[in-house]
């Protein structure tokens, strides 16, 4: 259902005002999908649209995903338009709000053998990072502290490439769910620098990992450290403190894959 | 030298002026280094300060690096007005401006065994996280590409944790710089998903490996490809197309150090 819209201020606009917030945002029921990939990726994992707001030149593309969504309003607009109303500059001009997916279920979660943790990562593309690469080399899960980001925010699915909306996620209650996963036969290993840490190159994982990553600044909490099973170290020159969280998960996620 | 600003259009701070514009800053002498982390290695890395603007606050801790450079002048200033001039929000209000330091000369970048090529890496944050990758795994240098990022802009420093200033880098001249480092013994290694891709698992680098990262979109050119000795890829699941450059760059970094 295409409608033409000029008023910056039309009421039916209201899932695409002011998306720079995300802290207002996480509380919602929906998500936005930015540019014409992510949108035809949401559309793939099955989510269901609520509206679109895209510049004209994108319904040609656009037309046969709509097919089955006759009822969905596709606001049309001029790509400064969209600026005004987003608050931000829209890559490509394409915005896509959908019905935000239930997180997986514990069930979903333990069945898997390889999960990355994160304890309080709050940098969205670091995040989005993380669940690509999970995504890529074969992990099944990802699992969020309380204080971590949200891998549904616009800019963590996009630097996703559109993984958040495939991959199994879920937010822990608190600390003491990481015993359901040591429960159900996982190994905690924390990537930390500690006395005990073992060189990641000798380190053997097991049938079940968790792999638990730390903060951005300070790495991880001594909370989560003192529940791991083990505590593994990239080993590293002495030109850095550490590597950006992305580059290390990364590096374990392959190295443990 | 403290000296006290008030006046936005104060001449004296031309080098703070504008500091958003990464195109400008690359043609200039000189490199911005941003909050006192990131001032502290430059002096460390002995860079030579041309002026500092700071709030009071940083002002004891960068006593003792301001006593061998008693006439560079200290701009001292609140956090908006340092916000105002720089026409950014500055990370916690403390701006240094250094004299750009030579790039590292063929000497040395050939005297290495592990070397990162960049080609066309443009994003600042990804330019850095490779640079701080290299450093951190003991990589020897990282060359750049005509149209790569300046790894000693602001952001891609801030991203690179100041490894920008420690690692030796240099930029090609052009594509036929590539034949120099074959010329010294390195394989050229392409990080490409080709036919004739060896999967990283299985591939044994030899004594000196000059490795190949493409560009954020659409990865190493054709030429750049058809150069290489050796194609190799990171096995990956069909969740997604490829993975982020900085994060593949850390994955091949550290299997092939």
């Amino acid at each position: 259902m295409l409608i033409d819209v000029t008023d910056l201020a039309d009421p039916r606009l209201s899932d695409f005002v002011g998306l720079r917030d995300a802290q207002l945002r996480r509380r919602e029921e929906r998500f936005i999908a930015e540019g014409l990939t992510i949108i035809e990726r949401a559309f793939a994992a099955g989510c269901r649209p609520r509206a679109l707001l895209v510049q004209p030149r994108w319904l040609p593309g656009l037309a046969p995903l709509l097919e089955a969504w006759p009822r969905v309003p596709v606001y049309v607009a001029s790509e400064g338009f969209i600026e005004q109303v987003s608050g931000f500059h829209v890559h490509r001009g394409a915005l896509g709000s959908f019905d935000r997916p239930a997180e997986a279920g514990w069930d979903d979660v333990l069945a898997g053998r390889r999960l990355i943790v994160c304890e309080d990562t709050v940098d969205h593309a670091n995040l989005g990072a993380i669940v690509r690469v999970a995504a890529g080399l074969g992990w099944d899960a990802v699992l969020l502290s309380p204080g971590a980001a949200d891998p549904l925010y616009r800019r963590a699915i996009k630097a996703s490439m559109g993984a958040s909306l495939e991959l199994p996620w879920r937010r822990l209650e608190g600390d003491h769910e990481l015993e359901r996963l040591r429960a159900a036969g996982f190994r905690l290993v924390a990537t930390t620098l500690s006395d005990r840490s073992v060189d990641l190159a000798d380190y053997r994982a097991g049938d079940r990992v968790a792999l638990l990553l730390g903060t951005e600044g300070s790495g991880l909490s001594e909370g989560w450290t003192a529940r791991a099973d083990d505590h593994v170290r990239i080993e590293m020159t002495d030109k850095v403190d550490s590597l950006n969280v992305a580059a290390a998960a990364a590096i374990f996620a392959y190295a443990l894959r």
